[in-house]
């Protein structure tokens, strides 16, 4: 495995490698989410390259770029065991070069729910995903289910630009008792942990409901929501039933594939999650 | 000759060249300044791609698109005479796919001179290119020192983006009597034309000025205006003299390379010209 930090190096290993690259773009403090990318990557390519770096275009609230967690000893030894071929751990100013400016901005897809909770987050997001695709220039490259509006952005980016590589959905990986992995979820205590797990709890209702044979986004939306009691330490951003593709919020009886998602803040950690929901 | 309209066409054939693909991005109404890029192109490279699209992104003032010249037959004729490998016409749904949004910004580069004239302009045009070069992949890119802020965008574009293709740099192709070629020339009656020489003629006397020594920006600026009576046709929109890689305005004595620009009202044709005065 090598581990390359700079994007010069990069480029010009990146041409020794003839097959199908698969991509997994990730800000390292990897868990089962982005071990379970790996590994459909390392099972779909030839060559897995995983980027790791922590991308400060993306973070909008003051203060949390800074605790983001980090072990890049540890992301390295994940990597080496499932047998990556390549490690991209750039520091800022080589993702960012002197004088960068250019910007991307999706206004619909990324501007609504998490973008609208959270300015520019997409655009950061959409900015580095595009920078690091044209750098490792992969055939494919994984994402998971999880962060829902992140791969739609990126699909649409994807699509709009002419991309040449192939977005892979991989599905969200969740604790025992059903919590969605993330890495922001060593910042819960146990109160904090224990009231989380009204999140996906309400998602399973509505999704169980659904199987069942409930169309009424109104009732679904209704289900979703009374798992969670608002309490000091949990306060719902958004819950939202929409359309998977476009995102537009359903009225009425759910009709096409619907995503229903949620946001909320655990104390001063921000979750979420979601499930889809298949007609 | 190949002449593709569609990106799936194209994205197909383009794998079929090995070597290095030279790109000349126009909006078609090929005129002695175009030739000179394909001429570069064509000794420079293996093959040599050229893109024929009206972008409508790029135009701001409303009618500008509809009145903007077409002549494609006889565009494609030139291409098959100086020996071009592909010609890309597309139709702007092949450009932007259904649902386009991503947009692209270079708040400063993209946004003084031009880019505060005419607002959204060049995010117009580093959109285009950006499509453009995913889709045609070229190892070189070929622009014209006209427009010259233009290709400082796309060079920014190209560099922060981690874009891997080279872009070259071609001399601005003048008429005998100095004025700059311009697909908007056509729109020029005899009068206005010749109003429309003091321009160039203003950055010839700086030019000539700077060549014998001169090196006061101010004194500079004012050789150049000094050719231009401003008259009912002829309207100055800015006359800069800026350091050459950064666009910043240069204040005091000229001490690196500087670009003198200038953009006009003519009538009611928009034109610009520039020179490069190198210390």
């Amino acid at each position: 495995m090598k581990v390359i930090a700079t994007s010069s190096v990069l480029r010009t290993i990146r041409d020794e490698y003839l097959g199908v690259m698969g991509f997994v773009p990730t800000m390292g403090a990897l868990h089962e989410g982005h071990i379970s990318l790996l590994k459909r990557a390392r099972s779909d390519c030839d060559h897995v390259t995983v980027s790791i770096f922590v991308n400060p275009t993306q973070f909008t609230k003051s203060g949390d770029l800074d605790i983001y967690p980090r072990d890049l000893d540890r992301d390295l030894e994940i990597c080496g065991e499932l047998g990556v071929d390549l490690v991209f751990a750039p520091d800022k100013t080589e993702v960012y070069t002197t004088n960068d400016e250019t910007l991307i901005r999706l206004p619909y897809v990324g501007e609504i729910l998490e973008g609208a909770s959270r300015p520019g987050h997409f655009a950061g997001v959409a900015g580095v995903v595009l920078r690091l695709l044209n750098m490792v220039r992969p055939e494919k490259t994984y994402f998971g289910a999880k962060d829902a509006q992140q791969i739609r952005v990126i699909r649409r980016l994807v699509q709009d630009l002419h991309l040449a590589t192939e977005v892979i959905e991989c599905p969200t990986v969740r604790a025992p008792d059903g919590l969605a992995l993330s890495s922001r979820n060593i910042f819960l205590d146990s109160n904090q942990r224990r009231q989380a797990l009204t999140l996906s709890a309400g998602l399973f209702n509505a999704s169980d409901a659904f199987a069942a044979g409930e169309r009424s986004s109104g009732r679904l939306r209704a289900l979703a929501r009374s798992a969670i009691r608002d309490q000091d330490i949990i306060a719902v951003d958004y819950l939202s039933l929409a359309d998977s593709t476009t995102l537009a919020e359903i009225t009425g009886d759910v009709k096409n594939d619907a995503l229903l998602s949620i946001a909320a803040m655990v104390g001063s950690t921000r979750l979420i999650d979601n499930v889809l929901l298949v007609v």
